[in-house]
């Protein structure tokens, strides 16, 4: 049988909150088994881009990386979200390191193309996520925090979706591990009553997911949400859960999305 | 026979632009067997800050570092040089990670207490170094790149002098280790005729150096600069050399301190 290795992520909004960043890590040290964890913190950055005089520019909610921008990503994902997160983790006995996908080579990315027109700057899509490493760290009782920084190989960081490098970390650890892949968001699962918070759907499989769209029970922002986690699914991450960040270290907490 | 490691400091003018950065990777990548390097940033950090509306408050040459400017040195020093660093020397074929004191909880310190009505704030002074973590990972062929930043196993990050944070982790090495630790400044060495780059003294023990001092050969701000790396190889550190930055990779460069 293969060893249990959860993946979590978690996006800026929690990360970015003192009370709830606590909270958070509580329940991640409680998740038994191997483990990492993959942050946000598009907030924070837009913020102290603000106060540095640089403009935020999003398309489709993803944000245009021009070379200041890309400082400002890789002071506040690579140092200041990142190692708070690793000192409060020491702090509960948890050792962890912090890693962008430079570090050890971790995760190595292309800059995407321009596409319709849309130059989204020192934007990385990811190549290669060294999985063989990431087991290597767990199996020496290292937690290993992700920030959502890539490298293209060539000496340029590049800032990259949370939720994609969450994704591939979890497949690439899918070959030698049964993996969970966690994703938080502010409700307690996929809900089949968007007004109670009690009637949280329980496991989704594709011929569940199809029926859901069809009755309309799952629409908008769940539903490539849900298509994402049943690929994950189907190339080999055992389940996917989706939670709120202080459910995670419950067992049978959210609605696991499974073949 | 133990294996030689290498553990070079470099400040900030180097590593805060580009081609003294590139020059002084080159020649990092050249030195032979086991290696780590310990950077700084002040200025870069001060830039920011300034940008940022904090005022930058030292004494004695050293930071203040208060709340908004721990923010500060542990963006831009744990982030944004540091992954700089590490981006680089994965594309020169040198695989690195980038550390902090939090990073597998490699060093330890605790908040500088209050002296002379002198509160430095979020600055740490050295307990521990973990040099077996860091030889673990040299073992395997990964280079620890170390900002100076250490933690306080409570949680809080604290800003921690570079150079001490070389000659601890220097220390921490010397037990299983051959250690050399370099010093960058901006002169090939110590030099006997200030005017004349060629001067470099090549040698100097601690007889030397009470000579050196009475002759009035050496003086000023490479008296302590001395005495701390004599106290270094007292201590049981190979050698130290003081030298250039771009002259690190070559053997015999600069002044030996030595027993």
């Amino acid at each position: 049988m293969m060893e249990k290795f959860t993946v979590v992520k978690v996006g800026g909004a929690v990360v970015e909150d003192a009370q709830q960043l606590d909270t958070l890590l509580h329940a991640f040290c409680a998740i038994e088994g191997h483990k990492a964890l993959v942050h946000g913190g598009g907030r924070r950055a837009t913020k102290i881009a603000a106060a540095l005089g640089i403009e935020s520019k999003m398309v489709g909610g993803r944000r245009i990386t021009d070379a200041d921008m890309l400082e400002v990503v890789t002071m506040v994902y690579g140092g200041l979200i990142n190692k708070s997160i690793v000192a409060r983790l020491q702090a509960l006995g948890t050792n962890s390191i912090g890693l962008t996908g430079a570090d050890m080579d971790i995760i190595r990315s292309h800059r995407r193309p321009v596409k319709d027109g849309i130059d989204f700057g020192f934007v990385g899509d990811v190549d290669n996520v060294q999985g063989r490493q990431l087991a290597h760290l767990a199996a020496v009782g290292i937690v290993p925090i992700l920030a959502p920084l890539t490298h293209d190989g060539t000496g340029t960081m590049l800032n990259t979706n949370a939720d994609t490098i969450a994704a591939e970390t979890a497949l690439s650890l899918a070959e030698s591990h049964a993996v969970t892949l966690m994703y938080c968001f502010e409700k307690p699962g996929v809900l089949s009553n968007p007004d109670d918070e009690a009637s949280v759907i329980r496991k989704i499989t594709r011929i569940d997911f199809n029926r859901l769209v069809a009755e309309g029970t799952v629409s908008g922002g769940m539903v490539p949400k849900i298509e994402n986690a049943l690929r994950a699914v189907e190339a080999g991450v055992e389940r996917v859960v989706i939670t709120r960040a202080d459910l995670i270290g419950q067992e049978g907490c959210g609605t696991v999305i499974t073949r």
